[in-house]
């Protein structure tokens, strides 16, 4: 088995890492595993892959582990990207920030509220060979909040279908999701890798 | 085959990535192969690895091919990181460059002249998936250049042994220098991409 660590002490996320790769041999560490919950590593670039690489650069150095970090957010074409790798600070909390969000597009019509959901995963190996892949999901931000099952900005990003991403099933949520697909693209080349 | 482009017009460049990969199933082609030769990336980036994405990701989205980029150039510690990024654009012939750097280090001992040759490759794939790979060699700026096998800094990076880089045979350069290190490390990635 190869250890693997996952620069984030959200439970949650190391969850979904173990279950979308569950076939690879990869035993999955978080930080908290390795002993570096303590450790900070401040999100300052200016793009989600400048900040993924940032936290699995630094956190890859500290454990001399493969190491796996992402950054993701919403981009809202009509706010000029915003509020993009600012996205979890936009406003205190997810309630806030969405209807923040929606009160920024105020009298912006729904085809021009164009945004998409991105994600980039970062993998940091100790011998200096990185890969990156990003996910994203295309869609509107949607006139007021919609849908329970979800979290962050899903009850206000708009799929072509009408729904939010917030009244879509976990499973389908999964599927499609931006870190879904940014892991799907990763998961050939960790098997390759590790497999 | 898989075709693979080499964001790159030196055709001596193109014949290492053939040579060195030439187990593989892929069809490598220059900017002049796909009609891009005419089209400039300015290399603006404050690193290595800047430079190589900036330069992959261009002709990338231009091609809609997987892409190789590289950028690579010498660091010398006393220099602050001097010229890095600014390698070949540090005086305008190799000649003037090496002569160039040795003044700049003038007065400091050989033990303090530490410096590495530095290459990082960029693979960006269609697909929002980016693969990258540096390689080091680490040695010494001698008080003069030396031997003639060789180009760029080569004569001026003295290794461990006494000898410059420009003072090893063509098979030992390949084996250790910065470029060939970068390519093993991505070889088997590709291996597994394309294989």
């Amino acid at each position: 088995m190869q250890n693997l660590l996952v620069a984030s002490t959200n439970v949650g996320k190391l969850k979904e890492y173990r279950e979308l790769m569950a076939d690879l041999p990869v035993n999955w560490l978080s930080l908290q595993d390795v002993g570096l919950a303590h450790m900070e590593v401040e999100e300052t670039g200016d793009t989600f892959r400048a900040n993924a690489l940032l936290k699995a650069e630094a956190y890859c150095a500290a454990s001399k582990l493969p190491t796996l970090a992402d950054d993701s957010g919403i981009v809202v074409d009509a706010l000029g990207g915003a509020p993009g790798v600012y996205s979890a600070r936009y406003a205190p909390t997810a309630e806030e920030r969405n209807a923040k969000l929606i009160h920024a597009l105020e009298g912006v019509p729904f085809e021009r509220r164009t945004a998409r959901f991105v994600a980039v995963i970062a993998l940091v190996l100790p011998d200096q060979v990185t890969i990156i892949a990003e996910g994203r999901v295309e869609g509107h931000v949607g006139l007021e909040p919609r849908g329970t099952n979800g979290f962050g900005y899903d009850p206000v990003l708009v799929l072509d279908d009408g729904r939010t991403m917030a009244e879509l099933s976990s499973a389908e949520k999964n599927q499609i999701s931006h870190r879904g697909r940014a892991l799907a693209k990763l998961h050939p080349i960790l098997h390759c890798l590790f497999g």
